[in-house]
């Protein structure tokens, strides 16, 4: 099932997508909800980020090239960071390069969606607190990285968190790829196979830390072949079961100083 | 004026204290509330976190020892990082040590809380943007810290960021001292004028990179003098102004493991 937010007459309303079709629903989609009886064609809505997430977050260097480079034993601590949610956009919105830089980073992801409060959860039942999967592009301007690393500020501009375009609860998140196209040319296309921390590991790990909530949305780690890009690049974050997820850099507007 | 979170018979209420009463209202701390009418004795209420946040940001090591300290030039990009609002509990209640260590390390704060949307904000104007201040303890474990700088686990661990005991409205955030008093023995004890960033300096900036929300929490940083401590110490966190925020520690139960 793939569902949706989308706008239509300035108002915003959530949806379950099927084919051209988009019918509104009304309640929670992570308990209870129902179908309104109102319909849109697909063409005739702005789809939004499929959620407004209660907390994202992310996993760094989180892939290798090959399976033959898959480490023997895993780091002891991940490499974990949030996002603001303020950072969060959607399918066709402007990623905003921040004033004072000309580039910033894409990075092609899966997100996960977690649909229920998960707390201390062994590796073999992660699954079941799982609601769906979306795209994320996890935009970094590694400028603002401080130099004993802490990424914060370089990971939380707003704009810098597109998701979407739907949430897709039916998929294998072990059997796909994770592509990008910059401006139409292939960057990354990587299985999931390759993830350093697999998907259970990662969040066993998380829920062994902190209480998981419905709504958190994962970002599982970017594939080799992220570039720095500038103001006027389209950058297509794909996974094919999901979708694509559409979004063009733009420069700041003047006068939006950024330190 | 100092709103309050609390629980009667298991019912969670929004309050505002006048003296020894906790007077009920209703509504939107940050928008449209009034009192209900209905009131209580501070004494037979279990005061809770204060709001709870949109978000909680830190800064890392923001405090020098003496006004001379103070360098001459600012860092250009501050130590900032995000806790998770799970990891956030009132006063009273355990710090739980995660499983596997034996000491974690508090942190008394001055924190502040946003009350309307807040972007590119001059230093001149911050203030406008804030609603009040309550007592943080940014409990940290460093053992989770990675070797590469980033201090995400460590800093997210549920119960890892008591607030409280309320937010007072009317403070004057530049003359108050932030202390802590560990097992009764004074540990901090430093005014707000030692903050290498200062505060306007530190959400100026915030709001240049990320738009804050109501509710959004900034720890500002903790004085010289936090420790690592253990099960049964007690740790009071403390601005006159707004009140003690008290929480023993706690050894994790059994079978909630960390790692």
């Amino acid at each position: 099932m793939k569902f949706t937010r989308f706008e239509v007459n300035s108002a915003v309303h959530t949806g379950v997508i099927e084919n051209e079709t988009v019918k509104e629903i009304k309640g929670d989609i992570f308990g209870e909800w129902e179908y309104t009886g109102n319909s849109f064609s697909k063409s005739e809505v702005k789809q939004l980020a499929p959620l407004v997430p209660n907390q994202v977050i992310g996993i760094g260097a989180n892939y290798v090239s090959a399976k033959t480079d898959l480490p023997e034993s895993l780091p002891e601590i991940p490499v974990f960071f949030f996002k603001p949610v303020s950072s969060v956009i959607g399918p066709e919105e402007k990623i905003v390069i921040p004033e004072g830089i000309e580039q910033v980073k894409f990075e092609s992801e899966l997100a996960v969606v977690i649909g229920k409060e998960a707390k201390n959860v062994p590796e073999s039942n992660v699954l079941d607190y799982v609601f769906g999967y979306t795209v994320g592009n996890d935009v970094t301007a590694p400028q603002f990285f401080h130099s004993d690393g802490h990424w914060t500020v370089g990971k939380s501009f707003d704009t810098f968190t597109p998701l979407g375009p739907v949430i897709e609860t039916e998929l294998d998140p072990f059997q796909v790829k994770v592509e990008a196209k910059l401006n139409g040319e292939e960057k990354q296309n990587s299985s999931t196979e390759l993830m350093i921390i697999p998907i259970r590991k990662m969040i066993s790990y998380l829920t062994n830390v902190m209480t998981l909530k419905p709504g958190d949305v994962i970002l599982t780690g970017s594939p080799v072949g992220a570039e720095m890009v500038g103001s006027g690049d389209v950058i297509e974050c794909e996974i094919k079961e999901v979708g694509t997820l559409r979004n063009t850099f733009a420069a700041a507007l003047e006068g939006a100083k950024t330190v």
